[in-house]
Order: structure tokens, then C-alpha cells, then sequence
């Protein structure tokens, strides 16, 4: 073939967004990814890896994990120093139940990457929603609350008409019968009865991290 | 043709199940649907109908119009008396928004059909909370509450989160995009995070007011 | 983070609704599930345990074992002793095939961790409608009736138009084809044609004892 | 263009099948199908023609209206003699409601067409059994059996249950919500737990009569 | 609970239908199967098991493999003698492709198990067509014919304008993308172009043969 | 009924979220339309409604027309004086066709209402790259972009990778085939290969425009 | 709003693809494709419109009539006059049924606009199979097939098969039931057998004919 | 049974076509697959393989092995040797990541197995749009380009918005929540927004290729 080059990235993409391009892991061999982190780690570059399961993570090159600060939970890893964070109180992480967990944590993870720490704020689903309600002051003050939920997804429309920040909503694949998959609470997520509410993928918290960095303006960020 | 009659009346029904066969109109002609009206006049008996369009309604022999007691809201009719209302404080029914009263009302007029007379509380969808929390008390004390809400029904999960009674979601076709038709409610009220919600069909007031019915003991009502 | 508590108990469940909040471990670790058992089991609490699979039944710790009533089949366990049964009775639960006897099981043990003992019909599903009719006068008599059934779902509308107790049905994932994962069940439950069916999640025996429960007025259960 | 004919007719389908190709209005227009009905008659032959609505019937050239046996609640209509019916016996279609009507008689007329005299059972879905259950006798007699529903689509799943001659399932499009369509009868048909039920596609009366044809043996029959 | 007996089992269906209960492995343990099968051939009666794995059938005891004829690549087995088998030139199976011969296998086991012996015509789909024309002589004979084909399944329309005699199809899950799940092929078939076309589920090769069974008459063959 | 009162308004909103309640206006008759209008017109307050099509607005009371600012190409209307729009350049509407437009002008007089000028750029869909790339420079100056498309929708994905700020993606009904109703612009706006793209439903044009407000810091805006 | 036009027309298509931008009025008013056309003409440009329904078509002003070629079964019309048609013998277009007729004719004026007239073979559906071997090899010596069907799609798999040209399948919403919306068609011809059809949107035969125009290579056509 | 015979070899395919049948090997056993190939090596035929994974073609008999030219990473083989090239310039493949890659190289080795030689462009999404800018020019020589893309499939649309020659988009299932399974980019691929961009299934290089062999006229190739 007249060509051999699988990669062809994106070096431009910090300049143009203020984010770089994360490495998606799932569709690649421990291979290709120790490659790209090694290639990285050479030239002193950071790095972010998402969806990077445990055991791929495990096989890679052992000179490379002192290097690499990972959380199997969110299956997330990056490569490199995180600068000092800077964003306290400007975002927050709202969990539906103790299974949206992976997801918060990815959104999180990539929050702190760039310098911003979340304000996390777990399992206030509203099938008990005095505990919702005991953290409406700290939320309200937020710019960005990220909403985490599977399922019925109620929570994000009651945050939305709750909250005055910006509202992202990460469907999650929790569930079984008609929440399977996560498609009960994408569907319920857009078409919420509270205005402005914006929704990302089934399940990508990592997209709403993204999102929530644009709304801080993420060039401007330390 | 071998056999003519298209009619099998259940006359049984209310034998077995304590409430009678109601006449679905949607799919009947004007004239079948006077014929049967007019049967049920002449031998004195009730009858309850259902998705009875104003113009339909307007069809009908005028001789028959006293005698018909129309909501065109709910586009129900009944024909004949209706007992006296014993039920108050038994049965609740609850709207999200105001496109959600047809469907609340249809749900109201076959319970009044039957003797019971609903409690009402309209409009207190999840995008703002306090109006639901004032009436919590109140609802708190019956014994069903039928739950109407369409687009991300979040209504039923809280109200199950919220009493004791028994919660039956009815999903409504209210709204577009991935609301339109109802589907987003229904799943949404099915993969309800509040345990024990039960779900009737899109749209389907009668049907959740017969399940009300059922759990009242409809044959031991007056 | 700034926090890092994964979970908010609601404490106050039974208290508002009735009955406690059920673990659902399907998304938990074997870890996780040990630490909320042995954190009950300490304060002398009871538990209510659903889709425990043995593999990670097996894998909490030993000494746990004797305290946990588990049953294989429904993947249910409970932490604790169940009250005497008194709601004899009260609630059956019929299975159209014996696919569908794992969530009767979790309907069931559901309804006995509350003091409820349901009567029993299995495998009477409509394709050989004289196994039903034989009991029909025994189902006659109950409040509520659960009827589990995949497929076409026929039995929930032969019932419904039979009893005249509540129905709760629970379509079932049982099957191929079209039947996959329950969805055709589901649709033919809620489109019954039989007035009142009401119908909770696919495979959620859990949510259909629970209704029970709310029927029969779980706070005034002893 | 090259070439300006826009029907090739398939001439040779009654030597191969054993019934000739039906004309489906709903697609043409009036002047379209008064020229094939023209063409026709001119030449002495018969005609069957479905989905003929009525305002495209009193649209037709008046002279034709004598010669066309028109049946305004199916939308078919025959040019020519029909053949004496000789399988009386032979043939049921049996209704769940009344709004399966259309669809029944669209094959009955179908089959009418072709000599056959269906025996017809209306209005016995099985929300009140004993309906069906009185007829059971008859039915057990016929070669063939078309089964006519809508919603949950429960009839076919009994019938193929109870009688051992062909059941022929046609779904209908009755209802709303989650039956709009037909495709909650569809699937639940398809997904039978009865047997050797087999399925035409949503209100498809006209395929089923000639489902039936074919088992008859359409080319030997008179 | 009050009632242990998972199975009802419907011994009166050979006298109604004219074939007996045939056993759905997939849903039930090895455990369960041996039971079912042993309690058979204690008395001597005959089964059929479908959806049999290779694993499940090897863990039944090993006194029972000399008693069952097992297929594998149909995963169907049955217990006892078939009947001399009678009904040769009726039935014919005809797939598509060789990823259809397991659900053409399964059909044509299920005839045999009743003494019908099927005419077999493998892998002649339209994309050669050549290779059906050949055989079209020999399958216009026939009162019956299974199409099993998956994909466009554009083998069924084909067949039902080339054969008078009784076309079922059998819609398979072969194939990726939108023919995973065999959707693609089930729509195919329900909306042949083909007059008088029926259809089974999904790979419901079982399903196909009893349809077959019904139309020759099942309750009289030898 | 114990309760006639249909609107429960939520007169706390614009304290809680800093924008009052919009009014829906597709599901409610002109009478109520009227009513709701007069009330605020009488009391002096400002009102926005949306899906006001031209003939529901043609039948309100004539001597509210010269109170009510209408667009007939979005279908909204508001009552009241705008404030001075201070927003200039923090917000653009980005359409990728004509078709758009309607939608495009419903998000842009949701911000004109509460003081926002938006930037308008339309007919810039990839399928002519260049029309885009002009305007580049402009948008990126831009705190927040609406990027309205249907079909394919892939503009917002293209504007997603060439911009800084936060891109909102509201997918339109647009086109036909696997187009209509816009479900295939919503899952190409959620599967986005652009990182931080958020999304609102199918059309939802005042919802994009609120989300842009809670990112402006609805509560702070003059 | 700081910018008014809602056009941006992509005028360098041509140069870039080889043929212009057409107008797709079913989206547009009368008064805007009325605009359209006039600027072409006075402009003295060519024009190509698709979509333009009869009553449109009659409402634009009456002196641009005689310079517009209409065709109401298409609903497509061009301004200006057509090159000599050179494409003979390269551009077949064949249809199942009578109703892919209007479909079919959107193809074949798309070509006759740009110069190349197509051979049509009409009604050629493959449940009377003769009808298509008739023709065969006329169809063989083409570079390009289009093939127009609905419901089952079988047509393109058979072409697929027999010539060796390329395969265009244009999928049609004829048809009811799993056939309506063309949905079926789509996912057959996508599943087709035949190697190497590819497929273009439900009904869109402008599509076909662009995919047909870039194959001949646009930019060199006259 | 009356025939055993499971394949019926389309060996007229590439006198029809210009190209042989490959060999789909998800859905056979090692050992058929292993007959087959040794049946062609044995009458020095040559054959293509797809879809053939890694341990089944480990499980082909080890004097095989040699004659098999393996890709692990697109699961393709062939036997025999290739013809010398000749189609460079004429066929690009063009991906928008690298998970894609497997796909694009399913085509291209069926390009290079029939003597053509594709022009590779990798992991230029339009994400990164400079990436795909700075290869137009070569990119605008080639008569067809085949892109393949999963998730929002946003590149075929911008590729057959700058490309004169023929855009073949192949889908891929690359991906999770609403682009799990590759439908969402199916439906963005059908709905472009370019003209003339044709689709095949998902996943499906192979029949891309196809699609591309057909377009330069296989049968003429040498």
C-alpha cells in the first residue's frame, strides 16, 4: 500500500481549543498505546488516556508505570505533572447512585488534568431527595454542574430547576430492561422539563469534562 | 359471509371484574357508536366512553345529547347516572404540565364514572420543585396516586421516592424530538429509580384509572 | 476531590415509604457489597440483597455466610430474620414458563423479606390455557396478582380479564428473535387489552413486590 | 427517456400460483386504476383490487360502477362473476375487536374472490375469554385459521393454543401509544408461545387470504 | 412459599394439536434437562429438546446418551424412535446460505421427529441465481416450502413468484450490521412483494416445521 | 373534582434561575393563550412564548397585537419591552441550511428577550467547506456557538474541532428518509468526534438559547 | 440580529464537483423559490429544483412558467435548456413496482439535466422474475444500474447478481406496516448479498443520480 | 434427509461480475474453512477470505499455512498470488481515526487481491480539519474514494463536498452509547448533505470495495 501510517495527530488542537487530544484506548492494542506513551514520555509531553481497562494498563512496558498516575475505577490514566488546580468552586459532579461512579470519576479525572477541581457530590439520586436537598446551597454557587445518572435520569431535570449554572447532563448506561444501554436516560436527559439543560453521550463523562472546560474557557486557563 | 354480527359484548365484565366494557370510540364510526348508545339508553343501562372526538360527539342523534353527560376536554362521555362519590381522600391524580390535563381528566371522569371522586393536583412538574413540595402532605394520605407526565416524566419517580400509596405512572405524548409520541416518558417511568412505580400505556387515563379501581376492590364499591 | 463518600444512604426510606432501600449489586464489587453487609450486620440491621450473583455471593467473607439467607436461583439474599408471614392470601404470583421462575423467585423472596407469603402458579401460560383455568378460582380471590410472562406476554391480558384483583406484570427478557430482551413482552403488557394491567420494568420482580407492597399498605404491615 | 411504460403486468401468475395479480390503490392514482379496470373489463377479464378508497371508487368512470362489487369497509372491490364458493368449512377469521373489522374483511373478500367462504367469529379477544371459548367447537373443524389483532395480538397465541389446523396471525394497527402501528401485535404474534403460529405483515389481510389459498392448494382449486 | 412445582406440563397439547410439548433447553440447566429427559424415558415417551448446546447435552448423565439422538449443528436431540417417515415430496427447506443450515436443521429434524422426511436445497440464494432455477421443478411439487435465509432475505419473495405451495420464512441473524439480530431479514420477508408469504421468528426453525406439520394435518399422520 | 385549576405557574424561577417561565404554546388552545397573555399584560410583566403558529396568534384579542412583538418564521412572540442587548459578541447562531432558519430564529429572539444579541451566520453546511471557513476568525472570538443542523449534522463537528468556545448542538427535523423527525442529526450530534460537544433535543432551539444564558450567568445579565 | 441573509448558495460547486447546487423546495415557501428562480433567470443560469410539489409549482409567478420545465410525477423542474443528451446505453434505472415510478423519474430528469439520458426498465419486481430476465442483457452492457425499490428490496440483490456494472439501490417508503417509511427496503439493500451495491437515503433518487453522475466522471461530461 | 450437500459453489460469478465469491468465514467452522481453501489450492484456484480470525486461521492445517497471505488486523487471507497492480491513482480509502483501520484495510486488500492499488490517507477526522486539507489535491485525481468513519460519520459528507470522483462511505461500529453498533453513522453516511455519497452496511470494506471494483469495470481489469 502507498501509505503505512495509521496516526495522523491532531498537534494542533491545544492551540485551536486549549485542550489537547486524548488517547481513546478502547479500540487499541497495549501495544499502540505503549507506543503513543512512550513517544510522549520521550519528548516530555502530558498525556491523557481514556476507557483504558486494567489489564491493558497492566501490560504495559513496567518502566512506565512510576510515569503513569492511574485510577482503575475510571479507567483513566495520564502521563506528566497536573498543574496546580486552580477552578475550585466553579465545577461541580452530581451522582445519581453509587453505579454512575465510573463515569463521575472520568469526568473528574479529566477535570483535574487541566487544573480545575471538582466539587463531587455522590449518590443524591431523587428517589430520596432530601439528600438532593441538603446540598442545593454549595451547588447553586457553581458556574458548572455536571449531572451524572442512568436510568430515568430525573436527576438533571430537577438540578435544572434548581441550579442558575450551566447544567450538563451524562446519561448513563446503568440498568436493565428499558434503561440498558442508557437510552431511557438520554432520552430522558434532552427532553427534560427544565430549560438549558444540555446533554453529552451515553456514559462520556470524559465529553462533559471537555464541555465544562469550554464554558470556563479553557485558553484562558493557568 | 357466514355470520354478520361484528359485536361480541362482554356482558360478563362486571360480574367478573366489577367495572364494565367502555366503549373505545377512536376506531368506530359515528353511526356505530350512536347504535350503541341507543341500545344502552333504551334498556336503561350506563356506559362509559372513551375517545370521543367533539365532532363524533357532535354526530350523534340530538334526541341522545341530554342524556349524554360530554367532557370534551377529555373527549369522555358517560350515559346515565353516576352513583354517589364515596372514594374522596382515596385517590390522587397528579399532572406535570398543563398538556397532561386531557389525559388526567380522562383518567378523572372514569373514576367519577364509578363513584370516586379524585383529588386533583395540577402542574407541579420537577422543573419547579416547591410546588409539588406543598402539597406533599396531602397526597401523603392516599391510598393511589395516579402520576400523568410526559417528555422526561421525572414527576412519577419523585412522588415515588416521596408516599407511601401506590404510584401508577401514566405517560403523556406531550412535547417533540424524542418526546414526541411518549416513548421518553414511558421508559423513563419504567426504569423509575423510586421502587413499586407501575406503568400503564401512553395516553392511557382509562387504563390507570381502572388499575386505581382494582386496587380499591372495585366490586365491593358501592 | 474534594470529597470522596460514593455513598449517601437514605436512611429515612422506610420511614416515608414503608419499606428500606434493597441493595442492587449487579454494579457493585464483591467488595463494596462486603462492606455494606458486614456495616448492617454490625449495627444489627436487616438487608435486603438483589441480583447477588453466586459467583460473587461466594466471594464476601466466610463469616458472613451463615447470617445471609441466599437463594441461588433469584440471586436474592437478606441479612437478618423476616418477619412472620401474614399476608396469606393476599398476593399471588403466576408464571406463564419456567424461564420465567428466576424473577417470580425475586418477587417472591421480595414480598416474604416483608412478611408477605405469596401463593405459587408456575408454567401456566396460555399455549395450554386449561392449566390456568383449573386455578382460576383460587386467583380469584387474591388482591394482587404478578404476572411473569416473555414472548407475547398473552398471560398478563388472559389474567387481567379474568381476575379482578390488581395486576402488576413483569415482561421477561425470556427468548430469541423478536423476544430478545424482553421488548416484545413489555409492549404486549402494556397494550393489553384487558383494562388495568399495569406494568413495571422488564425482568424487575424486585419493582413488582414492591407494588404489592404499596397496595397492601406497607406501613400498616407488621 | 427511452422507454415510457410504466407496468410490466405479471400475466403468467395465475399459471404459476393459482391466482392472478391483485391491483393495490393506494399508490396509484384514479386515473391510473380506471385504466387497468377499463383494460379489464374490456377484455373479459376479472379483478381484484384492494386499498381502494372510497373517493377514488366515486372517482372511477360512472360506467364501470355496475360492473364493480364494491365493499366500502374493506376498500376492495372485484371486477367479474365470483366462482361458486366450494371451502365453505375450510376456512375461519376470527377478530380480536371490532376495529380488526377492516382487515378481516379484506381477506374474507379476498378469499371470496377465489371461490373460498370463510367462517367468520368477531369481537372475541380474550380480556373476556368465555367469548372465544364458546366457538372453540366450530374452529376445531377448519383447515385454516386467520387470526385478526391488534395491541397485545393475545388471540393468536390462544387460538394457536386450542386448534390444530394453520393459524395465520395478522397483526392490526389499532391503538395507540405503544400499539400505534401494530408493531406491539406484530412482535407479540412473532414471539407466540404457541406453535407453529405463522405471521403476514401488519394488517395484511390480503396476504393472509392468500396464505390460505396456497394451503388450499390454490391451483386445484375450482 | 406455598407451592414448589416449577413445571405444569401441557399433556394434553398432542391431543389437541396433533404434536406434543417439545422442550426449550436454552433457559433451563443441565440439571433440569436430565430430569425432564430421564422422567421421560422412565415411562417410555418420546421428546424433543431444541436449543440443546453441545455442553449441556454432554453433562446429562451418561446412561441417558445412548437414548438421544443428538445433533449438533441443530443443537436439536431427540428420545425414542421416530415413525417411518411418509410425508416425502411435501415438505421442502431450501436456505439461502450455509450460515442457515443450523435453523434449516433444526425445521427439518422437527419434521422428522413427526415422520415427515423434508427435500433439502442448500445455499441457493439470489445472488447466483442460477442455482434456484435449477431446482425450481422439483420445488414446485411441493405443498410446503421453509425458506430459511437471513440478510436481505430476498430468497422467500423469490420463491413465494416462482411456487404455488405454502411458503414460510424463516428469517435468520446471520450477518452484521443492520442484519445482526436478523431484523433486516425479518422486515424482508414480512414485506415480500410475494402474495401470500408467512413468516415465523427469528431463527425459529422449530416454529417453521410445526407451521408445516399444522397445514399437512398434523393430528393425521401416521 | 376537588380541584379545578389547571397552572400552578412557577413564579420563583427567574429568582432561582435568573429566566422566567416561557409558555409552550403548541398544546394549549388560543383561549388559554389569551388568557395567560391578558394577565400579564394587565399586571405589566413580561412574557415569551414559543410555537405560537400564526393562526393561533391571529385569533388572540386584537387589542393585544400591538403588545405582542411576533415572528411568524419561529413561531414565537413576546409581550413587553426587551432590554438593551449588551451580549454582542459573546453568542453566535450557526445554521448549515436555509431549512434551519426556523429553529435558528427561535433561539435568537430567546436571547434578544433577555438582552442577548446574538451573532448570526447561515447556510454554512460542510457540503461547501469554504462558505465556513470565511467566517472562521469571527466565531472564534465567541464565548458560546449554537450550531443548528439537521440531516447528517455534521457542522457541529466541524465547529466543534475549529473552535475555543462552548459549542451547543440543537439537531433538526430536517430532511427525510433515515433523516426525518432528526433523529439521525441527534445521535450524529452526540456521537460527535469533537471533543466537549453538548447537545440539546431534536429542534429545541430555546432550550440551546437557555443553555447559552445559564453559560452567560443568566442571574448576573442586565 | 447583526446579519439577515439567510443564503450563502455555494456557487463554486460546480468547479469543485461538476454539477451545481439544486433547490430542494419542501422546505422552502413559494415566495423564496420564486426568489430563487427569478435571480437565476435574469442571471440567465440553469436551475435544477426538486421537490416541487404541484401546488408550489402553480403558485410562482406566471411569467416564469414557460421558461420551467415541470414534471408533476417527479416533482422536479429545471430553468434553462438541457445539453444533448450523450450518456446513451451508460445509465440504467429500473424499478420493482408502479409506485417507485415518481422516485424512479427524480433519477432520470437529474441526468437528463446534466446531459444523460437513461435507459428505464420499469415494473420488473422480482415476484414475477420473468419480467427482469427479459431484459438482462440490455442491462448488462450498462456502467451504472440504479435500482428504485420498497418494501422487501429484493430487486437490487438479484441485479447485484446478474450485472456487472456498478449498483446504485435507491430504498422506497412504499408500502404499510413493517414495509412503511422504507425502512425495510433500506436495511435490505444495505444487507444485500449481492457483493458490492451500495445504497443512497430512502427515495432519493436525486442522490442516485448524483452518485451515477460522479461515476461518469461530472467534470468530463459536456 | 434426502440431500447433504451444504454448499453450492457460485462458480459462474466472475464470468457474470468480473469477481469470485469470497469466502465469509464468521459463520463457518475451521474445519470447513479449511476444506474449502484446500479444495481451491488443490485445483490451483485462488480465493479471498474475510472476517477470518486469528485462531481460526491458527487452526487451518499447517501446510496451508504458506499459501495464505494473512492480515491479522483486517481478519483477511488469500491464496494465491496477487495480479501485478495496476489501479494506482484510481481508488483512494480514506479513515477518520485509527480504530477504523481495520475496516479500511478489509478494502484495501480485497482492492489489492483483484490487481489494484490503494491510495491510504489514515486518521483524518474532521475534528483535526487541516489534517484532511492538506491531502485534498491528491485526493481530487482519484475516480473513487472510499471513507470510512464510525461515530458521527462526519467525513464522507465533507469529503464529497471537495471531491469530484465517487465517495463510497462505509460505516464502522466504532464507539459506545448512541454510536455502539455503528447505526449512528450509518444514518449521518445516508444522510449527507453531500450529493452523490453512497453507502454500504457497516463494517462492510469488503462490499466497498466491491462497489469501487464495479465503478472501474471489473471485468476489464487485467
Amino acid at each position: 500500500m502507498s501509505e503505512h501510517n495509521d496516526f495522523t495527530p491532531d498537534h494542533q488542537r491545544t492551540e485551536r481549543l486549549g485542550f489537547d487530544e486524548a488517547i481513546y484506548c478502547l479500540a487499541k492494542s497495549a501495544g499502540q498505546i505503549e507506543a503513543i506513551v512512550r513517544h510522549a514520555h520521550d519528548r516530555g509531553a502530558r498525556l491523557l488516556l481514556t476507557r483504558l481497562e486494567a489489564t491493558k494498563h497492566a501490560a504495559l512496558g513496567a518502566d512506565l508505570h512510576p510515569h503513569l498516575d492511574y485510577d482503575p475505577i475510571s479507567a483513566t490514566a495520564w502521563l506528566g505533572a497536573t498543574p496546580p488546580t486552580s477552578g475550585a468552586g466553579r465545577v461541580g459532579i452530581v451522582t445519581a447512585g453509587t453505579s454512575d461512579t465510573p463515569i463521575a470519576r472520568e469526568a473528574a479525572r479529566t477535570l483535574q488534568y487541566y487544573g480545575v477541581e471538582p466539587t463531587l457530590v455522590n449518590d443524591v439520586g431523587v428517589a430520596g431527595l432530601w439528600r438532593l436537598m441538603e446540598r442545593v446551597e454549595t451547588l447553586r454557587e457553581l458556574s458548572v454542574v455536571i449531572a451524572v445518572a442512568g436510568m430515568d435520569a430525573a436527576l438533571p431535570s430537577v438540578i435544572g430547576g434548581l441550579l442558575p449554572g450551566a447544567v450538563i447532563a451524562v446519561p448513563t448506561s446503568t440498568g436493565y430492561g428499558v434503561a440498558a444501554g442508557g437510552h431511557s436516560a438520554l432520552h430522558a436527559a434532552l427532553a427534560s422539563c427544565s430549560p438549558g439543560v444540555t446533554v453529552v453521550n451515553i456514559d462520556n463523562g470524559y465529553g462533559a469534562a471537555c464541555a465544562a472546560l469550554r464554558i470556563l474557557g479553557a485558553r484562558d486557563l493557568p
